[in-house]
This record gives structure tokens, C-alpha cells and sequence, in this order.
């Protein structure tokens, strides 16, 4: 921690250019001097009791962060004997009183004979509070009469690496993988601490380090020891490493003829392999399974299902304290089927039949990351099985690294939907299905896909760092509101000038909702092909029927969406009656989701007072202008930015701009064909035509 | 620059851990306090006389390097008046007798009438010469009576990038590019500037931007104007941009029914396509081609010759200072024919075919960049055409990143061989044949497959630094030897300590042939399969059969080796009668050239007195023995280098160890098959079995 301490102390105090390396944790000196003295007047020592690699981070981290905030030096002490005035931390098994109404992870922040104590059941707890309390100060709140109490809400709260090994990233786009396969176990990149310290300070507590199309390289000596590499380092900070599995890999590397989870010798190279990984990774976290999905082998290979895969990879995991996170996202090639309803049709038969290790990871949506997209009908449907849920932070549908999307609308939007899985409205939440409380799940999760790389600034747009904040904040507790996180990372991360603030935060909760209109109004999905970069609508080839565009959003000359009622594929009766009731009907289900559910007819009038293409067009045209509206805001906050910042991301508008028109004309000028309608006054047709659009597209084709 | 100075002289002022981004560019405080004194007194001013920008970036960078080498502020001035004592930035036209001796982009450094005087013919001139100055004080020499003069020996000097649209790179340890295609051209790394700065400190002076084994996009208006904005960065430190371009781009991209390069149209297309690129990028430097090579397409494909293709491009270049570099690595799937023999068989009969605005570029030796080669026999059977070298620095095949070989002793080794094109001995040295002084070349060019990526340090292994700069040296002038740039870049890199100095150097000079006794003695060659990461000398299937192993090394129950003599393909035959009297005779060919060119018995008495299977094994053993001396050397230098640069290259030496003894015991116990022999004493037999190492190499076929 040292040389980070230096360097952090030197870039705030000489105001170099800002990397984007420190990500929220900047601890740049704090410019008010009365509030930088009060603050240092209880922050005059810190009492480290216990060698906890743990607690020894939560104290080194509190010392570097109150070095660069203050500007002074703070010492670690065991003891303080006489002196007041410092941070006490504690971890205490016993029956003290500030610890009653925590949790194992949660902490209690309190001022009291005259010294700061950060309690907790575990020294994870404490580090937990210790970035608290540095929060506390980076946001400028007093810390005078502190009674801070906080507990997770969810128990596993993951990020999940589609990391592959030859150093790319799956829907990475932030440069390569940041796990050095060829140097590790040996050589150590000493950015895995700064990795892990960013995870802690949201209390993110697990990290699946490989791709879900994983490779049995993982599950190989050599791998185990690199990995195990990683966990040394993650353990200081709280963070479990867990690994993506490759089902068939008793066959592959085990060199077994059947990969069948009920076979006795499979079942057998499981529990050995669990053993070996255990004897390197003490605290092995456990395994993530994508298994009959997507063309990845599983179970099913067997005509085995999916609970009879989980389970055998459960009873490998049972001496230990780990899990198995087996993924409910399956889909068929079925060009007949419903992609929307595979992973309830697969998945509520099996209700109960999974091990107690067992939890099912499910994806937010019923098809994948949309911009916009219902929950899943799996949440409340699943009462006798935990349900994690599974977010993804990288963009690979929201415009990758140029566009500026903040997600925590995303997450809260699902998380705060009412399943109404217990009938009457409220409490039926998905948050209340994820955080057990409905169902009353022995065991709750959350993850989310990554959007770290490499890139000096972990991930590549600026902006997005905020993305990985706000899952972090939201797993450990999902009742925070995406408008607080974004207060909260800004002046964090960006500045404390309170206009700049109110700018930017007011930018970011915008930002989702134009992305959503330029790209995919009114419950569209799915406009790409490839590598879900350029805008084609028009796709009608692929590999598989439900790889093209045109089966999402069903485009004909009557009009436009996919019919879900009893009248197309019935998916909507995967949910229950009272959300059927708010959905079912396309006069009064809500715009956002209105194409998602129904074939709506071009000159439908809606409750806008517009027709669909014309309510169509006008989001596609303000969708795009506003990005020339956020292009204003942005420059309005430059004097508070640091300037390499403020040009990072004023590049990356420009490009957004760009692109959503692109985006813009290539939705109008496609639906066009089959509308049959002008563009409705006040917007002006393209300067191109579609032959111009679709040949821009066809460049992100080419190798 | 700002951020630099800034950014640089505070990380050498604190003792902060070095993470290797400022590359021998350190510019760190002397701490001799009356040497930087003495220098001081020679460098109180800079005086810039003139507006380019690539003067501007001399000026520039010698402030920022005396600023930190001096731990002084030198102010830029556009006239000196009376004062003396100062530096003297000098573009000149005209006669002057300092300037009479150089080339365009040659320089000399003279002190007269109390200033030093860096002059030269042109802006970048100016550029290198700055640059040379900053070298001299770097490496601690005197500047008190400076009159130094140099020339580039060859006219263009160039890094090929082997990146991809995708982010990847071929061949490359280092990360992801540096490239950020999906960003550009609104958003500009800072970063770019840096590769600039370091190139330019090496007299490097193009860059091919994207991989030979090319993408169409880059031809689109969309990347032309991205690569722009590049080149908007690189012309400010004398860099041009070059692109390599896919052979059927005409079709692929412009809509043609064919990419006949003599068909009328396809030569409209490239003209038109040229004229887009130097409106875009004024100064762009041309074309880098692979054609008909390892299934990429080519003019062959419609019965032309590389000429026919090449000079269709030089056409379109004709109204622009822009050149065609053709590449000669071209050979056919056919099991009976050698590899070694095509590129000689394809382009000599083309000798004086080609364009004047061609250049043919030739890999140093017939096959494909192995640690130990001999020079392709093209170099002096093409007097009528102008050739280029291309090394290799990425360590495709000398370990990626985790093994120590320093690579000048690679490129010296070609450059200084004698040819014998002209007959008598001297004077017909491969780097005579490319400096044109052999054949009077009208163009000469050097290449050389870079290593850098995206990684912090630039080329993962710190060490691996080195070779990127031992290469620009020898571009610059090939008569330096591999001692002197190694010892000058150790000391400006890493340390200037003389006895750490001293070992480091040596070290590196050792390195390679280290690496050459564990990898592929006496002439061993190409013992990897896919990736070429793991030893696979027991290869017999592959997509072509001369893609495997066995293809090389020939090894059978007789003996090893691939007869190149008469009485086998007769490779020998495309060299000068001198060269082949040195090596036709199996008992006078040199022991590292041997296996290349005979097949030899196991049981044959080398001149070392051993068979050659003792000397085999001899080599194998003693050269995974030698990384072991590699770590205790590097052990003893700790003291005199950053704590973070010794721990990772520690790191990797550990790993180098433990795959040095993987590639050991892959070879004895896989020849051992053949030979029939036991392991000689004092050697002890692998611990483990031929199916153990087998084992493992498989491992890296897995996804």
C-alpha cells in the first residue's frame, strides 16, 4: 500500500492530470481547512487490535485514504490506551451491543467516548466500515456524532469476468483481460491489489475470474495454482475467487469417456478436483455453470436435466465452504419457439429439486441485457430454489465504451418490480425473491458481468466506472436509489462543485432513457447482429433463427412487435395474473414495454396521442438530439472536470452522437419500408438511405 | 508534454516505484551533484528558431528531460541575443558546413561559441538529435566538447503492428492494442503521444498501424479517418502512417467483381482509394502487403505475379511520397516441396519486375522468425530490386513474455553475415545488401514486428523493453554492436550502478543463447504447434503438413535434421557458392547451422567431441540449467534496481526456469524415442514421462 499512499498523496497535491486509475477512491486532499481539521481531530490515530490480513487492510486503507484526504499522517496503534480522539476497529464475536444487529458482513460506525469505533462480527465487516467512514469524508458529511449502521441485504455479491485465456474479454471494452495467465503463479501484477481494494470499498465479496464459456483449463494443475495466485492476493480484501466450469471437463482433461453427472467416476473426478482446488484455495468460493446453452455442453448431453448437473457438482462441493451457480439462461433454435420463455419452461419443473448448495443464476431479463427488458418471469416462480440475479455492467447491448449509459435505472427498474408472486401488490419485489426475504431462500446472491479491462482506467469510457459502482452499492443494498449512488460517485470521483454535481448526476439519470430512444424505443430488442455494435434491424440470416433481428421485433407492413398474449406465444401467461392484467392489454400496457408484448399496427394511436410510427419516429429523433443536449451539459461542467477527463469524455459524446444517429436513421429508414409513412413534422428525413446505413454496418462485419 | 515533466520529475524525485511506462526515457536526477552542474552550465536555454511542430517536440522534450535529469527549469527561447551557454535547435537549408555531411535526417551535435548547436537538414533531424543529446547525459557522458555526428544508414525505419480491428494482436504479449479503434478519431489516448516520443528517440520513423494479415475496414472512409487522427499525433515526432492493406479490398470494400490488379477498374479503385487516404493524411507513407501467404489472397489469384500486384499499387501512389512494401513470405502446402526454398523460387524470377516505388520486404531467415535462422538466401539474389528487412522483436517464437532474450545478437547475427553476392569476402553483408550500398538501392526500409501493446510497461516483460530499443538503434545504424546498446539502455533504464550495469549486460547477451540450448540447438527449428507457447516437437498433424513439427526436424531412427544438401531439397543451392562451401559439409558446417542443413546420425561425432545426441542433450540440459545462473545473477542486482521492476522480472525468470525444464525434458524424452538412448552423464533423466509433458502442452490447445 505504500507506494499507492505516495502516489495518490502527489497526484492530488500537484493536480496532474487524472488517469482515471484511482477510480472513487481518490482521497484528494480536502481544499476547506476548518473542515479538514475537524475531520482530523477524530482521525488522529487508528487502533489496529488483531493480525487479520483483512483488518490490516481496513487499517492501511484508512491510513492511506486519511493521508491523502487530510494531508497528514495517521498512525496504526494497537493499543490507545489513554488517547481518544482516533478509529477504533473491532472485531468482536461477542455479545457487545453495537454488534447485536448486525449480520456476518454488516458493520456499525459509532462516535463514542470520544473515538470513532468500526464494529463488526468479522474483519471483512470491518473493512466494510472503513470504507465507509472514508466515504463519509469524501463526500463531505460530518462524522461528528456517527451511528451508521449497515448490513448487506444479499449474501454473495459477485462480479463475474468473461475473461478468456488467451486475454480477451467476452463483451469486453476496456483492452484485455487484467489476469496475466502466462506470468501467473510467479510474477504478481501489484494492480490486483487495486483491484480488490475497488471491490471491497462496495463490499463486493466474490469474483468469478474465467468466462462462463469456460475453459477446462481452469480445472488443470497449472490453472489451479495461477488462480490460486489471484485468491492469495483477494483474500486481504475480503474477496472469494470463484471459477466457471466447463462441464464436459472429466472428459476433456479428466480423460473419462462420459462427461454424465450421475456416472459414478464422474461424479468421483469431481469430488477430487473440488479436493485439489480446495488444497490450493482454502477459501474456494465454488462454481458458476453455463451448461446447454448457447452451444456450450451440459447435462442435458446425458438426458440428464439441469438440477441432476448442479446437484453432483454440489456433492463435490459439500465438505466445504463453497457453492454451485448454475445459470437459467437456455434457449432452443427453435425458429417456432418463444426464446422469451425457455428458462421458465426449463427451469420451474425443477423447482426444489436442486441441492441446498445450489443456487440458480438468472439473468434480469427473459432474453438477454436489453436496454430495456421485463423481468423475468423465473423471479417468484421459483419458491423452493434460490434465484440469484445475474446484471450485466459491460455494455455489450448499450453501446460499448462510447456511450454514456448509467445503469443503476437498469438494475433498480428490475430489482423494484413487483412480481406479485404472493398475490396482493408489495412485498413481491425481485429484490424481496434475490434477498430471500419473500421465499425465504436459505441462501442469496447477486452478480453481474464486468466492464473491467486492462485499460489504464479499468473501464474504458470514464463514465462507466459508475456502473460498476452502483452494482457494488446496490448488491450490498438494493433499497439505495440510482439517483444517491450517482450523487455519491460524482462527488467521489469527478468533483464537490455542487452545480457540476447537480449536472452530471442529472446527466447520468437521463442518460439510459435516450439511450433506450435512439436505440430501442417502446420495448424494441435485439436491432444488432455480430458483435452487437452496428444497428441491423434488417438482419434476416444467422446461424440460429433467434440470432437475427427481424425475429425480435417482427416488422411487417400491418406493423411492428412481438405478440406474447394468448393470441401469439402465450409468454405473458408466465407471469402472474396481476402482471398479465398490467401487460396483457395494448391499451393500456406501458409504452416501454408495449413491443415486447404485442403487434401493434402502425397507425395505432397511442396514449401519447400519437400513432406508433409516429410516437416511433419521435423517439428515434429525440432519442438522438439529446445526446447533443447531454453534449451541452457536459461542456457546462468543464472548469470542475480535470481536464484529461473532460476530453476523454467529450471525445466519446462526440462518438455517441454520431452513432445514435446512425442508429436513429438506420431504424427509420428500415421500419420505413414496411410503415410506409413520412417522417412526421417536425424531424426531417435522413441525409442518407438505407443502402448508406447498411453499408456503414457492413464495416463491422469485415474480420 | 506538461503532464509528463510533470508526472516524471516527481516519480524520479520520490522514489516511487517504477512500473516501467517511461521506458528509457527516465530523465530521473542525477544525483552527482557537480556533473549535473556541469551539464547545467551547458544547457541554461533551449532556442527553438522556427513553427514546426516536429522542432516544437525537440524543444519539448529537451526541457522535459533536463528538467528532470538537472532538476532545473530551461526555458525554450526563439533567440538567444548575446547569451551563451544554451542549446541551439537548427533546421537548415543551406550550406553550412555542419549540415554538409549529413543526410536529410541525419544531425550533428557541436559545441561552438559556447552553445551546443544541434543541426540538421530537416525538422525530425533536429528531433534525433535532441534526443542523442538527452542519451549523452542519460548515460552520464561528457557534453564539454561535443562534435558528434550521425546518419541513418537506412532511409525508412518502421514498426510493423500485427493489431486488429478487435482489439487483439497477433502475436502479442503485452495486451491488447494501443490502438482504440471503436474511440476514435474523437477521443485520443494521451498515450499515443508517448509510443510517439519513444519511436522518435530511436530515429523510427513509420509505423504500420494494423496486422499484414489485413482488414478491409481500413480502407473504409470510417478507420481512414481514424488512422488519421493518429497520424494528426505521430507527424509531430516525425512519424509516418502506413496501412496494411487486404489484397481484394477492391471487391470486398468496392463493390468490384474482381480484384485483378491489371483489370482497368481495380486500378481506378486503388487510385481513387490512394487520393481519399492523402487527403485524409497528407503525409501517409504507403502500403504494407501480404499476399497469396498463409491463405490470404493475392494477385495470384488471377494469374498475376506479386509484381503485377505491387506495381498496381505503386501506380496509385505515383502523384504522393508514398511507398509499396510487398512481402516475400510466401510458401505452398505442398508436402514434398521445403519451405525454406519458396520465397527465393517466387521473387527472384521477379528481380527488376517491380516498380520503383516497391520494396520487397524479406524476413531474415527462409522460414518464420526462429531464435536461430540462417539469412534468407533473397538477400543478394535481388540486385535489381531494393529489399527490406523485417524482424521480429514480439517473442513469438522466444518465449512470449515470460522468457529473457535479448534479440540484438538475433539481428546482428543476419545483418553482419556475408552474403558473398559480389563474390570475395566483406563488403556483401546482409546490411549492406539493405542499406544499399551493395546493389545501389534507390529505397532502402527496415522493419521489424513490434512488441508492444497495451500493458502498463508496454511490453510485459520489462526486459523485452530493451528489444523494441536495440531495434530502433540498429535501424538507425547497424554497425553498433549488441554490447554497446545493451549497456546504454541499462543505463537508462534500469540502472547506473557499474557492477549491476556490468551483470545486467551480460546477462542479456547470454540470454539468447540460453534460450537457443533449452529451445532448438544445433539448428533445430519450429518444435511448437498453434500458438507456439508450449513444446510440441512430437506434431505430425496439423492443417498443413508444414505446420507441424516432424515437417522440421525430420528426426528417425537414423538420426535428425533436414537435409538441405544435394542429396535432399537442396535449399543450399539458392546461396552464393562461398556460403555454401561453409555449410554443404556436415563435417565442417557450424554446430548452429547443422541440423538446418543435414540430417545427421545420432551416433556422429560432432567437433565437440560429443555424438550428437550427447550434444543434444548437453544443450538441452546446460540451457535450462543457465536460466537457473540467469535468476542468481538477477538476484544479485537487487540493490541497484526499483523494488517493482526486480520483483517482476523475478517473477517471470522463475517461470522461465520452469518452462525451460518443460521444453528440456519435451525434447530428450521425445528424441530419446528415436535415439535410443539414455541421457549422458553428469545429466540425470527427467523425472517425469514423455505422456507427462505431453500432458501439459496439451493444456494450451484448450480454449
Amino acid at each position: 500500500m505504500k507506494r499507492l499512499t505516495i502516489l495518490f498523496l502527489l497526484l492530488s497535491s500537484i493536480g496532474y492530470a487524472d488517469d482515471g486509475y484511482r477510480l472513487w477512491l481518490k482521497y484528494d486532499l480536502i481544499k476547506d481547512v476548518a473542515k479538514r481539521e475537524g475531520y482530523a481531530r477524530s482521525a488522529q490515530f487508528i487502533v489496529l487490535n488483531g493480525t487479520s490480513p483483512v483488518l490490516k487492510s481496513a487499517a492501511n486503507e484508512l491510513q492511506t485514504g486519511l493521508q491523502g484526504l487530510l494531508g497528514k499522517s495517521v498512525p496504526i496503534i494497537t493499543n490507545a490506551g489513554n488517547r481518544t480522539g482516533g478509529i477504533v476497529l473491532t472485531e468482536s464475536k461477542g455479545p457487545d451491543a453495537d454488534i447485536q444487529q448486525l449480520n456476518r458482513e454488516g458493520y456499525r460506525i459509532i462516535k463514542k467516548q470520544n473515538n470513532i469505533t468500526i464494529a463488526s462480527k468479522s474483519d471483512a465487516g470491518v473493512l466494510y466500515g472503513a470504507f465507509a467512514l472514508l466515504r463519509q469524508i469524501q463526500t463531505g458529511q460530518s462524522i461528528d456524532n456517527l451511528a451508521l449502521t449497515s448490513n448487506p441485504k444479499i449474501q454473495y455479491r459477485l462480479l463475474n469476468h468473461w475473461d478468456n485465456t488467451n486475454g480477451t474479454i467476452e463483451r469486453g471494452y476496456a483492452g484485455g483481460t487484467l489476469w496475466k495467465w502466462y506470468e501467473l503463479p510467479a510474477t504478481v501484477d501489484p494492480r490486483y491489489v487495486d483491484y480488490a481494494r475497488a471491490n471491497a470499498s462496495l463490499g463486493i465479496n466474490g469474483t468469478v475470474v474465467n468466462n462462463v464459456n469456460a475453459s477446462a483449463r481452469f480445472l488443470t494443475d497449472e490453472y489451479i495454482q495461477k488462480v490460486a495466485a489471484l485468491a492469495n492476493v483477494f483474500r486481504s480484501y475480503g474477496i472469494r475467487v470463484y471459477l466457471s466450469v466447463y462441464f464436459p471437463a472429466p472428459k476433456t482433461i479428466g480423460g473419462l469417456k462420459t462427461a454424465d453427472p450421475l456416472d459414478p467416476d464422474v461424479k468421483k473426478w469431481w469430488v477430487d478436483k473440488t479436493k485439489e482446488i480446495y488444497k490450493a484455495i482454502p477459501d474456494f468460493g465454488g462454481y458458476l455453470v453455463k451448461a446447454n446453452s448457447e452451444g456450450e455442453p451440459g447435462p442435458q448431453d446425458y438426458d440428464r436435466t439441469h438440477a441432476d448437473g448442479a446437484n453432483t457438482l454440489a456433492e463435490a462441493l459439500k465438505p466445504y465452504d463453497g457453492i454451485v451457480m448454475w445459470r437459467a439462461f437456455v434457449y432452443k433454435a427453435d425458429p417456432k419457439a418463444d426464446r422469451f420463455k425457455a428458462a421458465y419452461e426449463e427451469f420451474t419443473p425443477l423447482d426444489g429439486k436442486f441441492d441446498k448448495k445450489v443456487i440458480v443464476q438468472v439473468k434480469n431479463g427473459p432474453i438477454d441485457f436489453q436496454p430495456r427488458e421485463p423481468f423475468s418471469p423465473l423471479f417468484g416462480a421459483m419458491p423452493k430454489t434460490p434465484l440469484s440475479m445475474e446484471f450485466q455492467i459491460t455494455q455489450e447491448y448499450t453501446g460499448f465504451a462510447t456511450h454514456w449509459v448509467y445503469e443503476a435505472p437498469i438494475f433498480k427498474e428490475c430489482l423494484d418490480t413487483d412480481t406479485y408472486a404472493k398475490g396482493k401488490a408489495g412485498g413481491s419485489t425481485v429484490a424481496n425473491v434475490i434477498d430471500g426475504s419473500l421465499h425465504g431462500y436459505a441462501m442469496t446472491a447477486i452478480a453481474s458481468v464486468a466492464n473491467t479491462g486492462a485499460d489504464r482506467n479499468w473501464t474504458g469510457n470514464p463514465m462507466a466506472q459508475a456502473n460498476w459502482y452502483a452494482f457494488g452499492r446496490l448488491a450490498w443494498d438494493h433499497t439505495l436509489t440510482s439517483e444517491g449512488i450517482a450523487n455519491e460517485w460524482v462527488r467521489m470521483t469527478l468533483t464537490s462543485d455542487p452545480n457540476a454535481v447537480k449536472t452530471i448526476t442529472d446527466l447520468m439519470l437521463k442518460s439510459r432513457g435516450i439511450y433506450v430512444d435512439y436505440n430501442t424505443p417502446i420495448g424494441l430488442s435485439r436491432p444488432w447482429s455480430g458483435i452487437h455494435f452496428a444497428p441491423e434491424p434488417w438482419q434476416e440470416k444467422s446461424a440460429r433463427p433467434d440470432w437475427t433481428a427481424i425475429y425480435y421485433h417482427r416488422a411487417d407492413s400491418i406493423g411492428l412487435g412481438f405478440d406474447r398474449t394468448a393470441t401469439g406465444s402465450n409468454a405473458l401467461a408466465q407471469y402472474s395474473p396481476e402482471v398479465q392484467r398490467k401487460w396483457n392489454n395494448p391499451e393500456t400496457c406501458p409504452l416501454p414495454y408495449l413491443l415486447w408484448f404485442h403487434h401493434v399496427p402502425w397507425t395505432k394511436k397511442l396514449n401519447t396521442g400519437r400513432t406508433l410510427w409516429d410516437e416511433l419516429c419521435t423517439r428515434f429523433y429525440t432519442g438522438a438530439d439529446s445526446v447533443g443536449w447531454m453534449q451541452q451539459q457536459w461542456a457546462q461542467v468543464k472548469p470542475a472536470i480535470d481536464p484529461e477527463i473532460f476530453a476523454d469524455v467529450t471525445g466519446r459524446l462526440a462518438t455517441q452522437r454520431m452513432e445514435a444517429i446512425w442508429w436513429r436513421d438506420s431504424w427509420v429508414l428500415y421500419l420505413q419500408t414496411y410503415s410506409k409513412k413520412p417522417i412526421p413534422a417536425p424531424f426531417k428525413k435522413p441525409e442518407r438511405t438505407l443502402e448508406d446505413v447498411k453499408r456503414l454496418s457492413e464495416i463491422y462485419k469485415l474480420r
